[in-house]
């Protein structure tokens, strides 16, 4: 098993903070952090909100066992007082945020976490981590997704990032509406359709392609797909025709021009007879390479890399960061790193004809209500007890809307504002 | 626990081809695959192999269990067959590979797996996922290290990535010369040092920065690290000498013009007589920024997202390919994808002065030997038995005379070639 206990998924200072906080009283005092993004990644126009499905197992699970309490000990890292703390912590406080599958921009307060300063600050790392890496994925899936026009996209780039990661990438990716995975992991943990047939490797096996191919056909049958790429593209299609025939679900074509290889592929296959045969395009996938193939006639794409890795912007940014202290509002005030005091209350406006043109965040107040208007939060955990996730697929259909929600200019892959300003109103 | 059965850390089509070869007869058929990058990422002088030193335990724990099998087979996944096989899986074969912490380049076979098809093929996925990520944040790291010329370096990424990533990219970071941790984990896991004193919300959560400080020191004592930057700087300094007297371990900046900072923090540092006390600086370290802060007056890094997303490079570019069936070499003839078919044998070429000058990689073959070579490869796995991982402190020290061991231009930050070639001599 990869198992982490994942309460030693935390950095190091969460717990010599808890030290000096139960040592000098403060550990107690009622606290209220916030996770939100100082800024987008380089041009991107939204963020996606994702990875609080993942949480409520984790914070459940968020225990220190004995030989992990033992270990802190040893090391020096915590005192016997802390130790006791650590063995007998269970959240008892609130979070509430943005569901998942909603849009964030900056400033928007994605998850709002509430309780004594001792039992939320250990939860800042797993939390980061989580959003961090998931809401990364999120927004450069939903990219792809807009670019692709309604053709399915597979996540296939389990290959390309941590085992564990993988598992949540493919999950993110599905969520902005990705249509489904190679990841079996994500498949049998999330209900995440999983799909593949083969690789290079198994024509290479094989006394020749043709032998392959009939090889893939008696054991799939023809609703598979054949990689035709591995020597002459040309030659593969035929091969691929001839042995399972015009009724062939699909090839898949990973290398080369595939503007032009697409609309050669369609024009032999058409001829071959195989009308309805599908064409995948795979390799170095992006949302540039696939919106450059819209008029191409590709019917799926396969996105690895990029979509694991964030497609250039592999951590979304957001920070956890303390805004109120037993009712008062507390802000750092470092250079260019600045926060809003005080537990914000987020609402986004629409024209009537459901447009979206603005975020109102208060702190420590209630937005005017206006018609149109969109209450952003809702409860994840209620003093201690966490809430059933919402299902994925109602966070896909909502990350769905949302987009549809916001201006048009909000969906171009060109770098630009963000698609909707966000108005944070200070404590009076 | 963040526990994921690692046999299901795996694409579909690793399973479907192992379905087909079995019933085509060709899944005992003796294969090698080979793990190399076709190029380094953009402008990368060399790579650094990374997380061999996980892939035992992986390994050994990749069994398919029986609620995994079920859940394959009622998906439709796999057949009857292929379920029992899998239920019976276990590796036989052998991995030989670089050892961990050896410099590669592009063509250089790191890794290479030797059995069935279908014993080699379904450990594709976990194979490439470690070595893919690990590599990658070695490499950054690697960059990093060279740049804060023998300043240490603290790995403070764990926020910015997955959870689970985050261990192993602290491990990755640790190997490639990074002096700790803040990830409890990993020092947990791995034996590696952690570090880690408090965030702005500690100073935050108390009625002004000395009471924060005091706090802190009374808790941890002077050999400690204090936050200055929470509100102005300079008065940060000033208290935090005035709580813990002129012996103060450290203090840290987070923020600002760190160049600028840096200078004016020491002067006031030792007018306040703290000759001593170091100065550490954190936020948005990447290479670039370390170097450029070569010739002020800091102490130690603290660097996050850069060396956790691999500083641009998230991914290492490893692939898995087929390279020989019975003996024989095979081949794809892709575009741009083209493989040397055949195992290969790795030697390093040094000078007598002992400086690398170049890498020979024979298919099917032995390098003549002269004298200063250095074979590359060792062995991992053999007839299924896994070879205990060597310490990670031993292929620490390797990478760092690996590092000395390539000409100076191959250190340079800036774009470049591979530090040094690599001549692939193919089957004769």
């Amino acid at each position: 098993m990869t198992a982490y206990p994942s309460a030693l998924l935390t950095d190091q200072y969460e717990l010599t903070m808890v030290s000096a906080a139960l040592k000098d009283g403060t550990a107690d005092r009622r606290c209220v952090f916030e996770v939100f993004a100082r800024r987008l990644p380089s041009g991107r126009r939204y963020g996606v909100v994702a990875g609080p499905g993942r949480l409520a197992e984790l914070i459940r699970d968020f225990r220190f066992a004995e030989a992990e309490v033992e270990f802190l000990r040893r090391a020096g890292i915590v005192d016997e007082t802390t130790a006791r703390w650590l063995a007998d912590y269970r959240f008892t406080g609130d979070i509430d945020g943005y569901a998942e599958g909603e849009l964030f921009f900056p400033g928007s307060p994605i998850l709002t976490v509430s309780g004594t300063f001792a039992e939320c600050v250990v939860l800042e790392t797993l939390l980061l981590s989580v959003l961090n890496h998931d809401c990364a994925v999120a927004a450069a899936a939903a990219r792809m997704v807009t670019a692709a026009r309604g053709r399915p996209i597979i996540e296939m780039g389990s290959r390309r990032t941590h085992e564990a990661a993988a598992v949540a990438a493919a999950r993110a990716a599905y969520l902005a509406g990705f249509a489904s995975t190679s990841n079996l992991a994500a498949g049998a943990k999330y209900g995440i359709p999983t799909t593949g047939t083969s690789a290079h490797a198994f024509t290479l096996l094989h006394d020749d392609e043709s032998a392959a191919f009939a090889s893939q056909v008696a054991a799939l049958g023809k609703n598979t797909t054949l990689l035709v790429d591995t020597y002459d593209i040309a030659q593969g299609i035929r091969n691929a025709i001839a042995v399972a025939g015009p009724d062939l679900r699909a090839v898949r074509i990973d290398s080369g021009d595939l503007s032009v290889l697409a609309g050669h592929s369609r024009e032999l296959l058409d001829s071959l007879g195989a009308t309805e045969t599908k064409i995948i395009v795979s390799g170095d996938m992006d949302e540039y390479s696939i919106a450059t193939l819209a008029a191409e006639p590709v019917d799926m794409y396969g996105a690895g890399t990029a979509v694991v890795a964030g497609s250039g912007a592999p951590t979304a940014g957001l920070v956890y960061k303390l805004v109120e202290v037993e009712g008062r509002p507390v802000v750092k005030r470092s250079e260019n790193k600045a926060t809003v005091g005080g537990r914000k209350t987020a609402v986004r406006r629409h024209k009537p004809t459901g447009t979206a043109t603005e975020e109102i965040v208060v702190s420590q107040g209630v937005p005017d209500h206006r018609p149109n208007d969109r209450l952003l939060q809702r409860s994840y955990v209620v003093g201690g007890e966490i809430l059933d996730p919402v299902p994925l697929a109602e966070s896909r259909e909502h990350l769905r809307q949302c987009l549809i929600s916001i201006p048009w200019e909000g969906l171009k892959l060109s770098a630009g504002d963000p698609a909707i300003p966000v108005t944070i109103v200070p404590t009076t």
